[in-house]
């Protein structure tokens, strides 16, 4: 990686990262606000802005945003993260001022025409029904709500059906005056690009962005308990997570090792024990998720009516196998796993530009190559079973449910696998 | 690309698509046998010898083979479509000879343990399970079951709760010995490959496959009609299907620009009416899927409980008017995304290696960018039009939904939208 950064006088970092193999680019705005900046009353309105964009500006309709984009064989996309907003484009090479003209436009000008707002209001009551009928995917929602309740950090982030119908434009225009500002945004090319080019249509199009960034969310404060759903269902949706560790934590990258021991691929200690060993279930799988100020680890499974029955104890039972005998030998494994992913995402412009965005959000620079792969060959298996035996000792895991649960164990059994219990057993 | 190809004197076709600037390679071996392949009493066997290749050979067990490929920090894959199988390993380069030899011993030499194969059972079932609680998932099957009503072509991949019960370790022996035989394999190489090693290495691991190929499937009879499931859902889920054309049809891509046109991306007919104009819908889109034999071409969209009365008239109506009035400048767009979506796939060794299979298998050699994007090139909006218009004929169209649909008109309303009227109407 090669990346060129340039900071223009309004305060917007331009990125760039050539890899001028490619006929193609990924260009991206991303913008450093997202569902945890938004009031209760205007829960999900960071993602119905990112909706909005698209419907129109001072000099495009939303049909020309589109047709112009696609004329050129152009995509156009964009997504809303708890902290982040960002609007990218894949384009062929010579098209990038387009992509840059177009993102800027959308993220300057727009208008959020009335008539757009009631109907783009119908499409995200969609949206929402559809991850409604997602079971693996709503679970995350609840396990958020669970791990983080009454904050922001834990609402949804499509916002529901009663906070998407009041979203008045003032309140867009409000938002996005208050979010969208040049201190908190960052415009990235990977792939096809050239910096000063890139600097050059930087300055051109997004000096009219505000001045300054907005103002720090409230932080998160991880609290635990359980949530269940049920749901005429196949299968039950099972979710767990456990306070894990933010972006900048020295154990950033212990905590992905251990999910990767944990549940990352076909040898991890879950994936044998409750796939191969006991046929439980299809998927099964750990993570390790991390935001600004906080993150969490946790395990998703799906399984049967009766199966459910063995999660709990399955996954405490690896989890504190791990904290007490993770080897070096699978760890050295997971850390091949990560690394290769890790090199095979950068043979992707769109990717890379991801990668960077978080690097610049986290660090104000761009990590290298070598820098990211000597912080993860460092994790070694005493770093892991120190993790691990830090996350056995929570004394509230989050549990979500979703659909024929009855027979997982109960929350309280579930909760005395960690805990002091386990502390004090482990100081034995 | 600059891809070669070699045959081995057991008639294993080599392939190796070199791209050098890269660490990575994608190597996979694709067999000419899928659910198309079965019997009625056996369908699901493609799919459940995919998962058992993974489960031990006579030198590896399944731990073994799972650890060995990610201590490389390797992935290795496998999926089960109608005409196909394919087996395939993402890897640093020096660890292709790797790769090759974990994929020949799983092909080549399974031992499909009894006590594997019953475990294996219980995961695939729970397979079943969560593709039924995907409802934008589990439509297709119905959809197909509905285009392709009591034949191989119609069936589900995974097969149902019974035949996955039935299966014996001589059913696999059997259908493998059947079906995984050189003649109708391929090995691909996309990445970081050197063909002249790629074939020594095929030469040494994969002169064991026994000689010739499976007989062809059953040639496919398009029926259509419709397929109604419930389910406490928030969303109809609705999906159409129309005869298409095969993989070799001289209107191949004509569909595919059909299909891009009525429903590809944001400037698509269907997203603006359906979506941008009337708010029914967050999802709605229109493939053009093809077999060997045959093809359909269809819309998939999820939509509200009230939202679905208005659907049939939606579709029928912008397919209608597609047949109508294409014009050269949507057509023009439709040509581009798919183009620059093809530009970047060939950006990935993965996406190239699974295109080159395809190529082989329908043509018998490996099409050059210019001849494919010439070919697309070529469609034109009278093309389309006439295309459409035979879509338009189509007697019996095909019908599923999953969820709360019940608002969604009758299927005879649906379908004298299309037939012998249209063609009536288009002759005036």
């Amino acid at each position: 990686m090669n990346a060129k950064i340039s900071r223009l006088s309004n305060g917007l970092v331009v990125v760039t990262d050539p890899m001028m193999q490619l006929e193609s680019a990924a260009v991206g705005v991303w913008v450093n606000a997202g569902a945890r900046n938004e009031s209760k009353s205007l829960m999900g309105i960071s993602h119905m802005l990112e909706h909005m964009a698209f419907k129109g500006t001072k000099t495009r309709s939303a049909r020309a945003i589109a047709e112009e984009m696609e004329s050129v064989g152009g995509f156009l996309n964009a997504y809303t993260s708890r902290e982040q907003t960002a609007f990218h484009a894949r384009v062929l090479k010579a098209d990038v001022p387009l992509a840059l003209d177009i993102l800027a436009d959308i993220l300057t000008e727009p208008t959020f025409e009335l008539g757009e707002l009631e109907r783009e209001r119908q499409v995200v009551l969609q949206e929402i029904g559809q991850a409604k009928d997602t079971p693996d995917d709503i679970i995350f929602d609840y396990l958020q709500e669970v791990s983080y309740p009454e904050q922001p950090m834990g609402w949804p982030i499509l916002g529901d059906e009663a906070t998407v119908a009041g979203f008045s434009r003032e309140d867009l225009f409000r938002y996005m005056h208050e979010n969208y500002r040049a201190g908190s945004m960052i415009l990235i090319g990977s792939g096809a690009v050239r910096h000063d080019h890139m600097v050059r249509l930087a300055e051109d199009k997004f000096g009219r962005l505000a001045l300054g960034a907005p103002k720090e969310p409230e932080p998160a404060r991880y609290v635990g308990g359980e949530m269940h759903i049920g749901g005429d269902l196949e299968q039950a949706n099972i979710a767990y997570a456990f306070p894990g560790v933010s972006n900048v934590d020295p154990d950033f990258y212990v905590a992905q090792v251990y999910a990767t021991a944990l549940g990352g691929g076909m040898s991890s200690r879950l994936y044998q024990e409750a796939r191969e060993k006991r046929g439980l279930c299809y998927t099964i799988y750990a993570f390790a998720n991390s935001s600004k100020d906080d993150g969490v680890v946790g395990v998703y499974t799906g399984t049967g009516v009766a199966e459910a029955a063995e999660v709990g104890a399955v996954v405490a039972g690896e989890m504190a196998a791990l904290a007490e005998t993770a080897t070096e030998e699978e760890v050295s494994r997971a850390k091949a796993q990560l690394k290769s992913s890790f090199l095979m995402g950068l043979e992707r412009p769109s990717s890379r530009a991801e990668m960077i965005a978080g690097h610049i959000f986290n660090y104000d620079r761009v990590l290298s190559v070598q820098e990211m792969t000597e912080k993860l060959e460092a994790v070694d298996a005493a770093a892991v079973r120190r993790f691990g035996e830090r996350v056995m000792q929570t004394a509230a895991p989050s549990v979500a449910t979703v659909g024929p649960a009855g027979k997982l164990e109960r929350y309280g059994i579930f909760a005395e696998r960690f805990g002091s219990k386990w502390a004090a057993r482990a100081a034995e």
